[in-house]
């Protein structure tokens, strides 16, 4: 966690804590975030058709809930999904536990698992863990700090972000964690991320500021074209700062988009940074496409492509590859127009190379980031992803992953 | 090459050469194939938008010709794509040269490249090697042996595979090369193959057999995802055996599809057991979809999803991945019906783990051949595809290819 953190960032009202109940061999791997007062909730959760049971209760918790969400439980190590019947007993188990530790009805937690598929989950530990996770809550950043923790799987490092606005004469907080590395593709992959904020927002409003957040932040990077079966984003706003309640459309729900939306986008950016095996960002820009969805369709062709993906591992500026991604990609173009630059430089000119120093550009593409813009220089359509290069450790760390 | 090769598989009336005319650091990388007499040709080219200049070139030939082919010449070393209008004529100044050089109209003669992209081609090089070229004309072994060499980039082992059938009273042989690699995706990836055979078969024919025997077998192989700028599968018979006509649907046409589709078949498994870094060739087969269509959707979002390809490579039976890979395929799906099966084994049922002994799955796992069988329950519905694993061997290769 970056040094920059302090308690000042914490919105008001909501606490933390974490522990190890044993489900990862080592370190800890449950982790409790609760609302003091119940909170207004917004999701977003995986696409996939395959869901693990923590993703089908709390689907069916938020549905169900008219009296505000006051918990999340998270554990790591274990994803709960291809478990069955007993997936979702244990799923419910474990919501029904932290209510009643916490006193409040079982619809009111959210339940989130990530980890290993197809194994059960040993709900034991988790039930035996509570009373002490519960006992353990307050709201200091060092409890925050180990929640982000708790969630993490290969994750190298913890991912946060916080954002303030100012809503009437009110100061305002939002702070995110989040946990990503593998898995991680459009529509939400294995990434768990919850922010929590202090605005008061009535769920309908909440649920399309973050719907609109998303678009171009978490739903715009992609590290292995994989999409899991638990991904689960939960906002929950619970209105403590006493800031006047926001309306939709009104210049305070602008305000505060801007403030959700730089958290996603800072979180996501962490995510794709902390793929697995990844040293680089990868900044892909499509314009001059017929449509932003066709330029979406090139963008992602080439942020999904490993040839693409393992030459930026070597610095190679291999525009040829990058060229022939957006060519498959299903988009309309004319392969005589299209305009490439790697790093600020000019490498492809109406689809032919433009003569450019080989040397420099592969210094350039040894950066932290590296911007791609392609320009296919038919229509106004743009698009912009995020994706990470792909090295030989990407390999290494999943074909050994559950050993 | 197999040591089972003999000049008994040659088919009639075909000569091969090949030598060194420096696009490659070192090593033979220009080959020529001719038919004595003008051959019947049916062709499949990439896909991909992004056309290289002996791919729009080869196009336009087959569709100008109406006296037959002659000639393919193909080089290795430089792809000859995003070569603007320098690159055209450079593929045209080649087919010209060879034309000449072989007393044919330059229509006949097709030409393939495959090496880097975006680089001009030096045809000069290619220019002052054909006289040479040409004058090594041979049907020997030796021969069709130094051709399939010519033609390999990253390929560990020159791939080929012949067939015969009998049409009346007389054999008829085919024999086919190719080459693969990386870059290998569903409708023609970079790979170049070129079948010959003497049986008597009209264009109109041919492309029909060929459509076919290309639809179950190199179009059903993946090793990345990418398709490539300059995959071309040509096709030539030229009749020498002397057999009759085959005509469309007879009892021959039967036969000639089946030798046709054993080549295709050898050739397209060959290039994903070479894939750039395999270890091992994964058959996934999907049953009880819906559909065939639906069937192939979630066979190809398994075969290209790199958490299973990397799980293979380590010899993890990772089912939690295929039954991931297959949700997010987009295919209509009951994941509570879901049976997986690796290597024979019964691995998940119900959607749920299925008891397996896990050492005894590992050392099965460690095989060449690794058969992945999802059955989705739900109707009729099949598809085969094969992949290879993903290997950190893959990321070394292609993370320094220019370099």
């Amino acid at each position: 966690m970056s040094p920059k953190f302090s308690a000042a960032l914490l919105p008001k009202g909501f606490q933390f804590s974490a522990t190890a109940c044993g489900l990862k061999k080592s370190g800890i791997d449950l982790g409790l975030l609760i609302s003091e007062i119940p909170a207004s909730a917004a999701c977003v959760f995986t696409t996939n058709l395959v869901k693990a049971a923590p993703v089908l209760l709390s689907q069916m918790h938020l549905r169900r809930t008219s009296s505000g969400m006051k918990a999340i439980v998270v554990n790591s190590g274990n994803a709960n999904c291809s478990t069955g019947v007993a997936g979702i007993a244990a799923a419910k188990r474990t919501a029904v536990d932290i209510a009643k530790a916490i006193g409040c009805r079982e619809e009111q937690a959210l339940v989130c698992s990530t980890g290993v598929i197809g194994v059960p989950l040993p709900v034991k530990r988790i039930q035996d863990a509570i009373p002490a996770l519960v006992r353990q809550l307050d709201a200091t950043s060092d409890s925050f700090k180990k929640f982000t923790c708790a969630i993490m799987t290969t994750d190298t490092f913890p991912k946060w972000a916080a954002a303030n606005c100012t809503i009437g004469s009110k100061k305002i907080r939002l702070l995110g964690c989040a946990k990503g590395a593998g898995m991680i593709h459009p529509n939400m992959a294995t990434m768990l991320s919850f922010i929590v904020t202090d605005a008061a927002v009535s769920p309908v409003v909440l649920r399309r500021a973050l719907r609109t957040a998303v678009a171009g932040t978490f739903n715009a990077i992609t590290v292995d074209g994989d999409t899991s079966t638990n991904d689960t984003l939960a906002l929950l706003a619970n209105g403590a700062s006493g800031a006047r309640r926001i309306r939709q459309g009104s210049a305070d729900y602008l305000r505060f988009c801007g403030a959700l939306e730089s958290v996603c986008q800072s979180l996501a950016l962490q995510i794709v940074a902390d793929g697995e095996g990844a040293n680089r960002i990868v900044e892909i820009e499509v314009k001059g496409a017929v449509s932003d969805r066709e330029a979406d369709r090139v963008a992602r062709a080439i942020g999904n492509s490993p040839l693409v993906k393992t030459a930026i591992a070597g610095g190679d500026p291999n525009w040829g590859r990058i060229l022939a991604a957006a060519g498959r990609a299903g988009a309309q173009l004319d392969p005589n127009l299209i305009e490439i630059r790697m790093c600020g430089m000019l490498v492809c000119r109406n689809g032919c190379a433009y003569p450019f120093n080989e040397r420099a550009a592969h210094r350039k593409l040894l950066a932290k980031q590296i911007p791609i813009l392609v320009d296919l220089k038919l229509g106004q359509g743009r698009a912009r992803i995020w994706t990470c290069d792909f090295t030989a450790d990407y390999v290494r760390i999943n074909a050994s992953y559950r050993s």
